[in-house]
């Protein structure tokens, strides 16, 4: 059996379980050359990272992530804790010359990110966020589609991510409320990923211009107090690409009904690609090269002919669920490693992503265009 | 058979044959009490009112417009031709007495929509504009929905209208892409049914931000020459309701693949709708009610349970065209004319329209926020 | 204006007024040619039939239909009454050289089928039988594709025909559970269509296997009286068509959550079509010529490159609706009346109905295949 | 770390992977008690079975099966080899005290199906067939709601299993198309699971009646031989479940388009369910007991609030796929072994299905209705 990296995985909540079964599905998906080791899982209390490590199979639990940065056998350190601690834990990784896999958002703010970000490339090692969204198959053929021209020029983006969990005003304030643990509100949760896949899409956005609202201004606590909000609800954005083609972002947390609603829309002059991450195995594509009479939205179904979907299935439209996507990415960056390439997406993205949230959130107190670009950390 | 009241018809166009249609099938589908004679048809030249005369069953046919304003047998003037020619008729009309049915946009701009809005009220007389999509039944319900408090405070508002009539670069330069002879673009082709629809569902809006983008610039005319579009193929907008609502709208006549792309979603804290004119009997509701487990968009068709639709048909699901729309807008405007009430949507509706297009187009220019309700004709 | 044909209409309920709208619709949508009169509406007791002329338009009223047939002013009979009445009223129509335009279903039994369409083609009329959903433009143009061989060799046929209308057990004993005024039940008033259906895309059917099934056995009238069903709520067939292919039907009424679900599914091996009158503006298309990775079932929306759609609107997916098709189905009348060519469907389409009808009550009483073909009145 | 239950897998084809995936998958998913060991995979040749074990993560590999059957470390043989091979490993399987799990259908045909069923409860053995497709949350939810009479009484079922993997009629011949070791075609390939899926949520099938047929009758071998398909291409039925619920089926193996079409309808008097596995997280519910004008079909994205999904994601709507079900399967696998309990769906399930499919098949060829329950072995 291959002897592979080493992973020292940091949280076991959402996204620490997402990882571990990643880790443990990329070697059956993708074949021996991507077999890693789950070695250590920190979470705290102890109790609770042992707990963990025995259900997600990892060798030892240890109860302080800083054991994981300093254990020389670690080779990469995977962050799958709330978003304060990223940058922090990412740093202290980069430092101990660990590979850095992290959760996005890349961190709280520009001046984290930009920090994480600089450190990790100063220590040449191999940083990636977690974007999963953007692995889908679906997702790889419509980039493909578009880079290759098959809809024309194109002329338009429609773009958002709307979910519910905080539509009852009755949830709960938690950490996801605060500025000092969460950083922006629904912006950074479902926006980075919205942002992150239109550059993934349509390369960087230039302007932006935005509103965001705090709908449910106060939460109460689990203990009862009531607390007020400090992020957003709900931003909307105009965006230009830096090709120039016009587009549209919505994303909000309180978006009653919708659990997934990961959606875009890229209009071109000879087609147009749509998709829905509720329906992760579909792409819609409409082509005007179809015969007259005959043209229409075809819904094609993933399939093996679709980047990456083969290790899963051989057979078309049977379907890939949400963690088969953190095994491509986990698998993209196994591989960035053994190449010594880039992994993609990675910490660059990362800020650039934060860029553009925070100059949607700069646009909202403005009223007027901000150049993602020409914001600095201050 | 009842006396109906008498319609003079100006232009025998895709809008033309529409109303005339549906002037036929009032009684048919309302009863007697909205039987209307189809008196005289104008179109020019007179060869082609007569043929349109015969066809669509009026009694006389006419090569001048001015015919029907003059003729004291006329009660109604129902007005089809192109955007540039509704003020004028539109004037003329209402300054010899006649009730005004005219097509959208009202006005070629804010000047001509204050004169002609203006000149209706001074004279009395019933006015009103063929923003036929809110007389869709499910458009009915969805804003009696959202009245009553169905799915509980509204926070957010997302609608566009797409289609593709000009998406390919070859579609010739036509009238429409004239200033003098259409006004705005999409916005006021497309954009005027979107912003009439926000109305109807969630009342005025307060502010808009916009961009606007011409993606053809050039065109050729059917004999070769090539001519500069003038106005926009593409509207962006964010938009605030005087409510406090947010939302976002997207107006394009180069949307490839999209037909009749109207569509809107009403995010409310206790429920969502969602409807799409490429489906227009269909109603989407989700209501956070519903059992856990057991939520999820339901597609309501239509039936005899939503207004109007069973002078149609007495079983649901069975399906209403775009035409049907027509015979809703009439029928709503004889009981206007014989309630002597206002028309709805009558030309100050109209006007408003042509403000939030207008500030929409400033917004695109000034690159900030513009409050419709300030434009003023200058 | 253009003298028409001039109709006699017997009946004013669903049907009636649907077939009224139609007749007053036809010249504005497919010009002057085809504009006809309304004559005389017949109804009973008088009085209604003077309502409904009114509200209808027609220029008398009778209270008894032997006057239309004895009208020698009178071109055309159109039967809109109750099942039961169909084969009387034709026959008589017929013997008075009268054109004949029946709804659905034809009659009550082979027996009644047999001696109208004998009786009709004896008198050398035109027969026409309401079988719009074959109108639909998507209908036709389906119709066109598997001519033309776009989807192949034809191999499965998928049909079904799903109301709810009788879902409900409370819903009260009526004339349709009676076999001496319904003849069969769901068969007769959905499967009928679904049939014809089928024939108007695949041909013949040549034997049939199938179960009936009276769900709801008794049913209370509205005096209380609790009566016995005598007639099927569901049936369920294999079929076989004379070319050889197999197909299966569902019909119900008490299917619950559809209301007008007429959906046929027909594979071909290099191609499949579906269709589903509840959304009767869309036709999905398969392809396997497509590209690899880009197949997949587009939806075509109905537009002004199909058959007949245009003339209801110049543009693509604005959407017709149920009352369109008969104007289409009127439209086809009168032409084949003019042209002195055969309606189609005719009455000896709708006799081969019948027996298809018969023969699937025929099997699930013996259990075996039976040939439609063969069946006589006895 | 738990020591598990040993597994040996034969077969590293299709399910063979999709096996091991699910074997490394199930307990960081569902928790350190169903964590199992990947101890031996056997295939043929050596090579093929140690490049497997390497990359699927197995211990060991083995170039003979029988090598499993005979360690007494193994606990669970796990049958993933075609058709014809499973009853005899399955038999030896069993005499050496072992549990099976073992791919759908049990085995060729109903003597063989005896054989294994009787074997494995004399043993007393744990037996399990890979039927997955009703491990979905949304099929577990379906049962559930139909158990408690949400959906009222059933009225009505609708099955079907399309897909299109030999629709091409240049589909080389192969295995699949040999009675000998595949026992039916579409039948035993797509029906069984069709057929489980009917059993799991309406009971047993009393009476069945059907048409088979070869489309494409012959097939060339990669060699260039041109072979007769044995079996069946196509399959549909009528069905009558003990219940007395009416039912069609239709199986196709050449159904143009469709992927995984594995779509099942179940009408009740209070409600119909409508799933379809190419959305495998969508379940579609109407209720009459929703408010007029409110009524139609809801789509239930699966989430937490369903079984089983929580142990793959917290969040609704985020999606699982096809291997995820493998996962379900081999947990509910792994509680019946350490409660010993029955395997659900176990090999006398396996031969209800078979017996069905014998029952469709016969009556294909006699023409009337076939009681599964008394089909025998000659
Ligand atoms: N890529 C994606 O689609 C998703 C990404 N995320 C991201 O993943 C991150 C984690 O989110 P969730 O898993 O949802 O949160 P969670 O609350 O479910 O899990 C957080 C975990 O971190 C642990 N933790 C907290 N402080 C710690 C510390 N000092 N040392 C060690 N462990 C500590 C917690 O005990 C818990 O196990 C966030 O940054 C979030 O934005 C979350 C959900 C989806
Ligand atoms: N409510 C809706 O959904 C729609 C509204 N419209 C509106 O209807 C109006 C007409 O558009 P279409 O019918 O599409 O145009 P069209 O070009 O099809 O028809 C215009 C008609 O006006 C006639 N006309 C032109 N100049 C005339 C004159 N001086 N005197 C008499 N007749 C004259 C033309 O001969 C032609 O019959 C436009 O304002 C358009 O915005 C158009 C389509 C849909
Ligand atoms: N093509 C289609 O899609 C449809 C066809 N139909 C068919 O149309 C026929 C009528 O059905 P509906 O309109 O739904 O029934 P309905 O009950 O709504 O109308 C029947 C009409 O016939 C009149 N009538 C009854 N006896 C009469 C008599 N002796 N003389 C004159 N008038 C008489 C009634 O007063 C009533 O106006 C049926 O055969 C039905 O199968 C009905 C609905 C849809
Ligand atoms: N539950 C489900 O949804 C599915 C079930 N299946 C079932 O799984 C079974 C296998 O099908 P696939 O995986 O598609 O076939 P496959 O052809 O992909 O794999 C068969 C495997 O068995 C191995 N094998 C053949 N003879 C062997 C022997 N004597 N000893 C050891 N290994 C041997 C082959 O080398 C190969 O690795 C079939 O019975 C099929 O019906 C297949 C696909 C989906």
């Amino acid at each position: 059996m291959a002897t592979g990296l080493k992973f020292g995985l940091i949280g076991s909540g959402f996204m620490g379980r997402a990882h571990a079964i990643a880790l443990h599905g990329v070697a059956p998906t993708f074949g021996a050359d991507y077999a890693v080791e789950c070695t250590v899982l920190a979470d705290q209390p102890l109790d609770r990272a042992q707990k963990a490590a025995d259900s997600l199979r990892f060798q030892r639990a240890s109860g302080d992530w800083r054991d994981l940065v300093a254990d020389p056998s670690i080779d990469v350190i995977d962050i799958c804790t709330p978003n304060y601690l990223h940058a922090e834990m990412a740093l202290a990784a980069v430092e101990a010359g660990k590979h850095v896999y992290c959760e996005k958002p890349l961190a709280l703010d520009i001046k984290q990110s930009i920090a994480v970000t600089e450190a990790a490339q100063r220590a040449g090692v191999c940083n990636a966020v977690g974007f999963n969204y953007i692995c889908n198959p679906m997702m790889q053929v419509a980039r493909e589609m578009i880079l290759a021209g098959e809809i024309g020029e194109v002329v338009n983006f429609r773009g958002s991510y709307l979910e519910d969990y905080m539509g009852d005003p009755r949830v709960p304030f938690s950490w996801r409320c605060e500025r000092r643990f969460a950083g922006a509100g629904a912006l950074a949760d479902l926006g980075s990923h919205l942002i992150n896949m239109a550059h993934f899409l349509l390369g960087p956005i230039g302007r932006v211009c935005g509103v965001t609202r705090t709908v449910h201004k106060q939460r109460q606590q689990p203990d009862g107090i009531v607390r007020t909000v400090e992020n957003e609800d709900v931003a909307q954005a105009l965006v230009e690409f830096n090709s120039g083609v016009p587009g549209t972002m919505e994303i909000s947390r309180i978006a009653t009904g919708y659990k997934c609603g990961l959606a875009v829309q890229i209009q071109g002059s000879r087609g147009t690609l749509v998709f829905d991450q509720e329906r992760m195995n579909e792409l819609k594509l409409y082509r005007t090269d179809d015969t007259s009479g005959r043209r229409g939205f075809r819904t094609i179904l993933a399939g093996p002919e679709h980047p990456d979907y083969a290790a899963f299935c051989p057979a078309s439209g049977h379907g890939l669920g949400i963690n088969d996507l953190k095994v491509i990415e986990v698998r993209n960056l196994i591989r960035a490693i053994r190449t010594r390439t880039n992994a993609s997406p990675d910490f660059a993205e990362g800020l650039r992503v934060q860029k553009v949230m925070t100059a949607i959130e700069l646009a909202a107190q403005q009223g007027g265009w901000i150049v993602p670009e020409r914001i600095t950390a201050s």
